[in-house]
């Protein structure tokens, strides 16, 4: 029987090609949720003017980096351009803990380490509004060969096939829709019994008790 | 593989005990949600003043309800002060191969027989702040003894027991927060992929035309 603890912080992973609106739709999740905190990756490249230590990122040597993946420390990580970002487990196990939840903006290839690491986190793919919509974008980013344009748009395609695995797809046609219905996923979510039996042993207990 | 064709419409389920808001959570659950139609239940009593046949029920004979009820007609029903109320099978699935959606205002042991039927049904459950302001309601409501309150009391935390197998709580501490939970849980249950095939489909079939 449970004596009615605080029930645990919940993994809420977003992913969403560029130009998908996905900060914004984390931003306003987080404006949003106050259980909710972003999670706050490492990475091995320098901070940009502006980044924060510890709120951006964990920003670390490369050698410190390299020692960490060697520990198995990162639930995920992934080298862009020469440079290491990586998702700390211990980062995501010191917030759920505290019973506090946990915003992901990772891409796809990440978030399949997340699930098999956290199978009850929620996963949730933010779409264009079509692919049609997605090639617009590509094709007035600029000046590349329609070759590299049909390139890039089956490499897009091929990410966004994997929404299939996800647990829920938002269309982004209007980005305040799509706030909205990100935010009540979240929501719905946190209302799930299966995640509420601490607080139901507390509803049902008190009574008993008074 | 599928043709693409629409989503089959959800069926969700809400269930209270009296006083905790209920009807106005389900109107303006409906306000908010276009594709979300009221179940209309049938009955054997008579239309009180300002009924209207076909939108607050199917008012029908007590002999014709026994005989819809023999032909197997409703998923469920039940008989409260000699009325029948019960829920049509074909009105159910009428909507739903519209595309509609469907809220069932229903109670806990109806809503077992629907689940049976429809076990993709939605079921919300929305509690009161706590056992302790349900009983003060009870013992606000009158004149009758502590024996008769303390009954009245068990019964309807017996009948609160039956969350533990729905899928969502509502916990009433604020009808506006309620409201807009009820609803969150709607809108994310219309975002599972396992919900959005037929979109999906669309989804990806338009770039390999276009």
């Amino acid at each position: 029987m449970s004596n009615g603890a605080q029930d645990k912080g919940l993994i809420f992973v977003v992913s969403a090609p560029s130009g998908t609106g996905k900060s914004t739709i984390c931003r306003r999740l987080l404006a949003a949720c106050p259980d909710l905190e972003f999670s706050v990756s490492h990475t091995s490249r320098m901070p940009r003017p502006g980044e924060v230590d510890g709120k951006d990122y964990h920003f670390i040597s490369r050698a410190d980096f390299d020692l960490r993946i060697a520990r198995g420390e990162f639930v995920e990580w992934v080298e862009n351009y020469g440079n290491l970002y990586g998702t700390s487990a211990q980062a995501i196990d010191g917030v759920l803990e505290r019973g506090k939840d946990l915003l992901l903006d990772i891409e796809p290839r990440g978030a399949r380490a997340i699930k098999e690491r956290y199978p009850d986190a929620v996963f949730v793919f933010v779409l264009p509004p079509s692919l049609d919509e997605l090639l617009k974008r590509l094709e007035k980013r600029g000046h590349e060969s329609s070759d590299v344009i049909q390139t890039r748009f089956a490499q897009a395609e091929r990410e966004l096939r994997e929404v299939l695995w996800y647990d829920y797809a938002v269309f982004n046609e209007d980005l305040e829709t799509a706030i909205r219905q990100t935010v009540a996923v979240y929501w719905a979510e946190k209302s799930k019994i299966s995640r509420l039996r601490g607080k139901m042993d507390r509803f049902f207990k008190f009574s008993q008790e008074g």
